[in-house]
């Protein structure tokens, strides 16, 4: 039985973004429809769901009948499916328009050509390429596929040419090549827009990253408020310039003053899972209004400061270490119901209130009791064991 | 595919309660089973359930082998199902002991004998006691049917003679009969106690009824703290008397300045669904924990004030009232999946901040809207076609 008056949302992919849409989707009244992948653990539990991806015809064409709009979990390699879908009569949210600036090489072009801070870049389509890159600026460069890369995957960064010309061989999309920066910092804007063009922003976040995969999210009271005025200005006209609706999340390099977009994912972003409880509407119940048409949600931050901190693990995260977590206190701990292996984001944690270091030292705390699999003080059960099948 | 570490807890019981359960068990990665009913609606897009009830043996047995502890969205009607699971190894959380509790005339049979302060009543088997009832006091009495009532069914006040013999002749069970009191007020205390009897209280809340069916509940920064005090000790108290593990609310209330327990319900409870946005940990999250044997969570308040308005409704609550609704802007909108249908409970909205005369304006014009099923000034769509079945 369908509630009449609101879209029926289809999300596409079942991962933990799509979990945490569905957590807020929920007490909206939301329909959900999700299209996973057998492998996606983080929704295994949905009942409405049909199992399959967007390349498969048949499974997209059960998933469309079931929905009236879609949105993404993961975004799609390829457009070409996204067309069939939207054949269907199915309305997507964001639409392929905003897809194109999930290629790197083609958000740089885009952006760059209308007038948006990007980096100095080249875009190889052969290692043969390689040495005249690295000649033109001198030191480090950051080598990155345009497509198919996350959570440090798919990016090198190297001076050696040969290590450089071996990585440009293996992709499987042409590659950007970037200048190394020295940064200031790393921010993180996520914009949330509506089908009708309003947009709205979250305070500017710095991120921390770890082996280039995101570690820390800071929401910092001392960050200048000019610069977290000029991050959300640029995160806007880049929402309105890319047509998207729902949230999108602006990635951005501070370097000696100036912004600098580094990427973009129309969807909510690790860097923004502290809004769950650092502001009024988190960037999952944002997303989920505006795309079944609703409006948007006030993004006032509900405390002085937050910090999230990732759980990459390999012990499993439902143990001793769990119980050790939320003995802390205050600590909001989500895990994704995914099956620990090393380096793979199972879970996060949000510390809320004042002082960034307490808060940081507290969600670290927490994180790493997870990440142990057991409390502090005892042996980390399961902690070397990698990669289980439980 | 099960993480390990936690127990698989079942839920007994698909309404509106067991959704908000699920949607605090999610974050925490705690895998939940629903015996749910087929007309359970709130949490028919779960896939991890089984369609039944307790009394139906095959269903409860496939139920148990799915889960290693089970929980309550209803009480039960009777404890001899409750048996039945208890023997096949699952452990009830709150158990049997505890249920004992939610008969009225047993609950004051109990609490009274071990000094707890309930109001005089008198227990009738027969319309033929009720004349002398009726004597006891002088004035209005207050009838209520020992098992079965909720939202202000199997409760008639009158001092009818005729109308108070046909009532209880009517009841499937005993009857309870109390004095009309005159009330200062009706409070309630929402008490967590873990599976090792650590207990945690929640600021106690003002519970306004309409036509016996909670309507408003307030957290109220101007509520005498030594009331408060008192308050929460006795629900602390009560929480040990009754064995309960998870979420107890204890509905009290306030005459000439004493506290007199009203009723008892061992599980999340209306009066408590403001903490979701007002306390750092919900009483959803909270009885999770407890059933799941995790730590308590901190019940500290997150604002100064809240105020909770139930939508009871007779229009789609997904229309335009909706989005009426969420423009309002800091309101959070809780819908629960149900049809529509005069004086049904199909939502809430909570209100967060310092003022509970503006909150309360606030939540009220949310619920309203959504009630009505339009926007401020625009007709209300369905608001008086009645039960729909869409």
């Amino acid at each position: 039985m369908r509630l009449v008056g609101l879209p029926r949302v289809g999300i596409v992919g079942g991962g933990q973004l799509c979990r945490m849409m569905i957590e807020a989707a929920l007490p909206l009244g939301i329909e959900v429809c999700v299209l996973r992948r057998s492998t996606d653990e983080s929704t295994s539990w949905w009942g409405n769901s049909v199992v399959g991806d967007l390349g498969d015809p048949d499974a997209a064409s059960r998933f469309a009948e079931l929905i009236d709009v879609a949105t993404f979990d993961t975004e799609p390699s390829s457009l070409a499916p996204l067309a069939d879908l939207v054949a269907t009569g199915v309305e997507l949210r964001p639409g392929p328009f905003t897809f194109r600036y999930t290629d790197k090489a083609r958000q740089r072009r885009l952006l760059g050509r209308a007038g948006f801070p990007v980096p100095e870049y080249v875009i190889l389509r052969s290692p043969a390429q390689v040495g005249d890159t690295l000649k033109l600026w001198g030191g480090p460069v950051v080598w990155k596929a345009a497509t198919g890369g996350f959570d440090g995957r798919g990016v090198l960064m190297t001076d050696d040419q040969r290590e450089a010309e071996s990585f440009v061989a293996g992709c499987q999309s042409v590659v950007v090549a970037e200048p190394l920066l020295a940064l200031d910092l790393e921010l993180a804007v996520l914009v949330a827009r509506s089908v009708t063009g309003e947009t709205m922003t979250y305070p500017t976040l710095i991120t921390e990253q770890v082996e280039g995969m995101c570690h820390t999210v800071v929401m910092d009271p001392d960050l200048d408020p000019v610069l977290d005025r000029r991050a959300r200005d640029l995160a806007v006209q880049i929402a309105h310039e890319t047509d998207s609706v729902g949230v999108l999340a602006v990635e951005l390099f501070l370097v000696g003053g100036q912004l600098i977009i580094n990427e973009l994912a129309p969807r909510p972003h690790n860097s923004g899972h502290l809004t769950i409880e650092a502001c009024v509407t988190s960037q999952f119940e944002q997303h989920v209004r505006a795309v079944a048409g609703l409006p948007l949600g006030d993004t006032s931050p509900l405390h002085p400061a937050a910090v999230m901190v990732n759980i990459a693990g390999a012990a499993d995260p439902t143990g001793d270490g769990l119980a050790a977590a939320l003995s802390v206190g205050g600590d909001h701990v989500h895990l994704y119901g995914k099956t620990a292996r090393p380096q793979r984001k199972i879970g996060h944690v949000t510390s809320v209130g004042h002082d960034v270091s307490a808060l940081r030292a507290r969600a670290q705390r927490a994180a790493t009791a997870i990440e142990a699999g057991a409390g502090p003080g005892q042996p980390a059960v399961g902690a070397t064991t990698g990669a289980t099948d439980k």
